[in-house]
């Protein structure tokens, strides 16, 4: 059973984080919580999101497992302005959910939880290396190595002290370093992967609206994004398998 | 003839609100207004619109049908600007008319009146059920339907004392009810119907931008939009024939 | 060699002036300016454009000719934000220039002058008639005309005092005269040239910037566009072969 009052743009930024990854997801719902743990279909990508009770304006729930249509909630999320109050009601059990705001009364049919990848487990991995700067900073970088090539390098030079993030193409490159002074902290190790900008590129775009976000990295290992939504009454970690590095 | 000055914002809004339905149409003018009606290819949905001589800033003519290409004037309106002043010249059993606006004169040949149907009997049909609202709330509530369905209903609930649209989708389904204190007026009959989204769309992007519109409904019946433009200096119907609804 | 910065916007500017006709171009890098010369493939339109030493904030350089991508670098321009100031580096006889931003360095491979048409000889043909307008006006009048044509004719009418610009269609025509009053400068001589508006809506867009635009016209001659970029600092001439009329 859910009852919850949450504001439009909160559960926009929500449903936008996981549609980045994935069109459909396991969304667990418990008294204290409501998460989420994906993995794209190609395992390259996982995306884990929860939302505290604190960031909705109430909030009441049994444990309920439900299958949502990322993408059909991101539709019906246009219709929403700003300042838009969403109250979402599901009975215990029940195969519909209601979304209410203003006066209008949306019923939405959940998938069948069944017919969804279950929960990854989360890889135990360490990375390292760490590094956090605005969204805004990241989203730019990004967007700069998709100009010259497909993929992006990441790392750490600890010699030169400073973070930077490298893109290669057939017959350009373009490279962004930052060093200490331009970053919120650093760990001086010395850490490089190769990543799919595919991947990022709309990683990003969500990433991008973060005051700041965490990067941590290891050599030739995932990367792990992580970083607060709902003004800090929510969390994101999206986790990206390195790409080979060709010598 | 045709000797008149109109300020290209509410010519604006005329050619798109019978943009909405047809390409082409029979323009009438008269010495105390110009009019048209048409219905679209499919016999579907009818516009009737007129202009007072009021909605004018010079008004000066003679009885004349005109055959506009709909589609290339929307086209032409498309380079004027805010508060442009626009004069149409049609000399007596013309072909052409001289549009003229800023430095620019654009001679735009009419159609042969005989290649356009006629003009349509407007049908005699009672609609007990009205409902008074403002157009961009008309709009929303298209928009909102079309998420769900490529159909809405209509109605008004007398018992529950409401105005109701309601979409349904295979899976999904929306709804909006707006009371009497929600509505500028609301007559308490039970009334309903269905309609095809496809043309509401282009209907309600050219009410919109009405302040308000009135809604005639019956059971299973056509629906009247019916509002002004030009400041109360022109006035627009739209009658829209109903879907059969499924059992 | 060249060592030099400028503001992004002025690059910007530059770069788009020349993507309007050539998607590659040699730019001759020369102590006091940088400069190029360019025909499209048809050899139907060609632009000239120098920035003087004055339009960059530095600038130190010795003769070099560079072979430019410009589609690419309009690309990578995209990427840099207003008041951004790019810092050019060429080192003597290098394949690659370095563009840096912010905190970005960019490495641009160049074409291989030897596969860039060479420069053209200027024409030297004499235009009677000129005319100074905005760039506003003209890129307005431009527009209006692809409403009807393909083609449009530009003139000067001596007798009643006016350039004029007009465009027929198979149905329609606009017409735009505009009187001394109307224009900053305007000589009396009868001229009259029929151009293609494919080019002309490319050129239009870069001339529309411009504050004003010198047109040179002759009797079936070329047209030349000669302009101001870079707070007068930098110059565009482009000239544009006409079209027959036919009779």
């Amino acid at each position: 059973m859910l009852k919850a009052t949450i504001d439009a743009d909160i559960f926009r930024e929500s449903i936008d984080a996981i549609a980045a990854l994935v069109t459909e997801c396991r969304m667990h719902v418990e008294p204290d919580r409501l998460y989420t743990r994906a993995v794209d279909t190609a395992n390259v990508a996982m995306v884990s999101l929860f939302l505290k009770t604190e960031a909705f304006e109430s909030y009441q729930a049994t444990k309920e497992e439900m299958g949502l249509d990322i993408a059909k909630l991101k539709n019906m999320l246009g219709m929403m302005s700003k300042g838009d109050k969403l109250r979402l009601t599901l009975p215990e059990g029940a195969h519909r959910m209601e979304m209410a705001f203003n006066k209008y009364r949306y019923a939405i049919t959940l998938l069948d939880v069944n017919t969804i990848r279950k929960d990854p487990n989360p890889p135990t991995i360490e990375l390292p290396g760490k590094v956090v700067l605005s969204g805004n900073a990241l989203q730019e970088a990004i967007k700069a190595a998709t100009m010259v090539s497909d993929k992006i390098a990441l790392g750490i030079d600890p010699v030169n002290k400073f973070f930077y993030m490298m893109a290669e193409g057939d017959t350009d490159h373009i490279k962004l370093e930052l060093g200490e002074s331009e970053v919120e902290s650093l760990t001086m190790v010395e850490v490089r992967s190769l990543f799919s900008l595919d991947y990022l590129k709309d990683m990003g775009r969500v990433m991008g609206k973060a005051e700041k976000v965490e990067i941590h990295l290891g050599v030739n290992h995932p990367v792990k994004f992580s970083f607060d939504i709902a003004e800090g009454n929510g969390h994101i970690d999206y986790l990206l398998a390195p790409r080979i590095e060709a010598e």
